[in-house]
């Protein structure tokens, strides 16, 4: 079976154990998920039966990409009415109760969310993020696949990067250098994500003290950006010898993101910082050892946080003060924020197919940022680690 | 008075208008609109008295930034009851009725409104998107200054690409150099836009008919991009002599964007486009006969759809046949789709502080796209052009 087509009879299982009737995908990243195309349109599936893509844009272009059946939107206004005689079981006139449909509320506008009542009366509108987040929590091997050529390219991008590094060169010219490569290499030129006012493009080159400037991105470094618009990332700031350069980048290759951290220096650095470097090499280790199956996602936070306070680094650890960021990684796969997220409160076991980018940091205001990261996809055994680039503090 | 409170004054004195309590923005842009910082959080605007930015992350940076006050959201469980003992004139606990709260409904997800609901269960909701579009539509002099600065930072980039443009170079490396050069310019690396799954780097590279593929991008030239996973824009098809090679950019310069287009040919083009392109260019010299204060937007749009017809061309303007778009240009600013949109339905007289990019372009299906798109600011007396690269078909 096609698998986009298994996507869909998976959301059908997790609607029908939810006594849920149906589902409307509007979001491109899921219409692209369940159909393989990222035409605009609605995508509304049963709980039994045949799901049907109604394209308002492109038709011709999502007829050639889609698995599931594509009809053309046409007019809006009676999209509810044909929706209703396509559909009679689920719409059943005859019925006492409301027709319960799910709904990606995590992303939908409520303008959005309007129109659709308007057209479908009849309809109690749940939210279907949480399944459609879950169902996408597990990964294909196709799926790893383009994540792990995803690594493959943000590796050559990064080594390219190493070999122009020198003093003097802002964060801006070496990021711009980054984005240059792996867009050469396929990149679509941003990283998706689907949190709420998030953006990233290919991540982030911090250096110094401005890798450590607080921000609203949630992540433990946001870095100084070049504007209070865009307050986060790479800054004009010329990189100089002897400061931490945290180069956090990833790519999107063919729909799928990659998320990798090395810490660079021109030179060396204090004591205390080089201590902490090997503490984010040594929590990653051990969170390694933890990366198999039944494994709660939480706990490797938990763990993550002991080994911190242990070192006497808690206060440093993913950010600093008020400005710590409370998790320790984050599934990724067509967006770079998906589930499992490896913080309090989430506890899925793990499961083979998971791909988790895990990041222990440590940010020392007025100094840098300094950690590791690696993505790694859940096997029957353990992991396979997704990030190819060399480890260690990488001293130039 | 500092131009962000002017704005929230401005807000005021919409809300008083349309007997609305108060507005709640969340989304990043409007936040930088209104306060000058982007940092996560709330501001609230009461229809008279001062507004509050309540910061999630990052307290520090949004305190240095915002012309707002700022306050620590601290627990959001806790928000409803502090926003309603800070504002007891908003929050009445002795009123009968509900306290109407505007926002922007257009862009703000479902599950966000929800969690607003919970802990503020006196208020009605009510979309106040229109409001602070209308608000935004109209630019100051500051603003058009960023929009100025972005016009000469992408005609640059626009030379340099003309310089390095070469037969067999793919329209990836060269979407790829115009990239680079306008973010080591300072480009934020995307273009903002506020509709609903719509996504632009910086703009498209489309040669022959690759330029023509229709897509779900609003807009008249889609392109094949490099995957169905983000199918717009550059594709890896090598631009070859003698076909039409549309180059539609813009970059975001202190979160300011510009947009243009400009059609190049390496040797020439076959007549018949040739004659539309010449018909393009007198479509948008016509319309800038009418670029003056008063009058309607719509109106371009119909007078350029007439222009079009008459030429025999009405089946190829702004995309072809299904995959046409009802547009002839759309405002910009903070984001590449604001107001007012030169389209049936949008009613509005021209004022002096619009900003609006104006795109007469023809599809041929198989063939290419050609056109020209120019940036333009409504002035008393008429408009200040902000595109300033040079016109004509440009043939190399």
């Amino acid at each position: 079976m096609n698998e986009n087509l298994e996507r869909v009879h998976r959301l059908q299982e997790r609607l029908k154990k939810q006594q849920i009737d149906g589902c409307m995908i509007t979001q491109n990243v899921d219409l692209y998920y369940f159909t393989g195309s990222m035409q605009a349109g609605y995508l509304f599936v049963p709980k039994e039966g045949n799901a049907v893509f109604f394209v308002r844009r492109s038709v011709i272009r999502a007829e050639r990409e889609s698995a599931v059946t594509v009809e053309p939107l046409g007019s809006f206004r009676s999209f509810g009415e044909r929706l209703a005689s396509l559909y009679r079981s689920v719409f059943d006139p005859a019925a006492s109760h409301k027709v319960k449909l799910a709904a990606e509320f995590d992303v939908l506008p409520v303008q959005q969310l309007k129109r659709l009542e308007t057209v479908l009366p009849q309809v109690e509108w749940v939210d279907g993020s949480m399944i459609v987040r879950e169902l996408r929590m597990i990964k294909s091997p196709d799926e790893i696949g383009h994540i792990r050529e995803a690594g493959r390219i943000i590796n050559l991008a990064f080594e390219d990067a190493l070999s122009k590094l020198h003093i003097g060169m802002t964060e801006l010219e070496l990021m711009s250098r980054i984005e240059w490569f792996v867009r050469q290499h396929g990149h679509i030129g941003l990283m998706r994500m689907r949190g709420y006012n998030q953006e990233v493009i290919t991540g982030m080159v911090g250096a110094g003290e401005a890798a450590a400037t607080p921000t609203y991105f949630d992540g433990p470094a946001g870095g100084q950006g070049l504007t209070a618009a865009s307050p986060q990332s790479a800054g004009r700031r010329p990189i100089a010898a002897n400061e931490p350069i945290l180069i956090d980048i990833g790519c999107c290759i063919d729909g799928y993101v990659i998320d990798q951290t090395r810490t660079v220096v021109i030179g060396t650095l204090p004591d205390d910082l080089l201590e902490a470097y090997g503490k984010s090499e040594q929590i990653i280790r051990s969170v390694e050892s933890r990366l198999l199956p039944g494994t709660i996602s939480e706990q490797l936070y938990m763990h993550s946080l002991q080994l911190a306070h242990a070192a006497g680094l808690g206060d440093h650890f993913m950010g600093y003060g008020d400005d710590q960021v409370k998790f320790l990684g984050h599934g990724i796969g067509l967006e770079i924020d998906e589930l499992p997220v490896l913080a309090k409160g989430f506890s899925y076991p793990l499961q083979r197919g998971m791909v988790i980018a895990i990041e222990p940091k440590f940010t020392f205001p007025g100094r840098g940022v300094i950690g590791i990261e690696n993505s790694y996809a859940i096997t029957d055994t353990g992991f396979e680690k997704l990030t190819v680039s060399r480890e260690g503090l990488i001293q130039l």
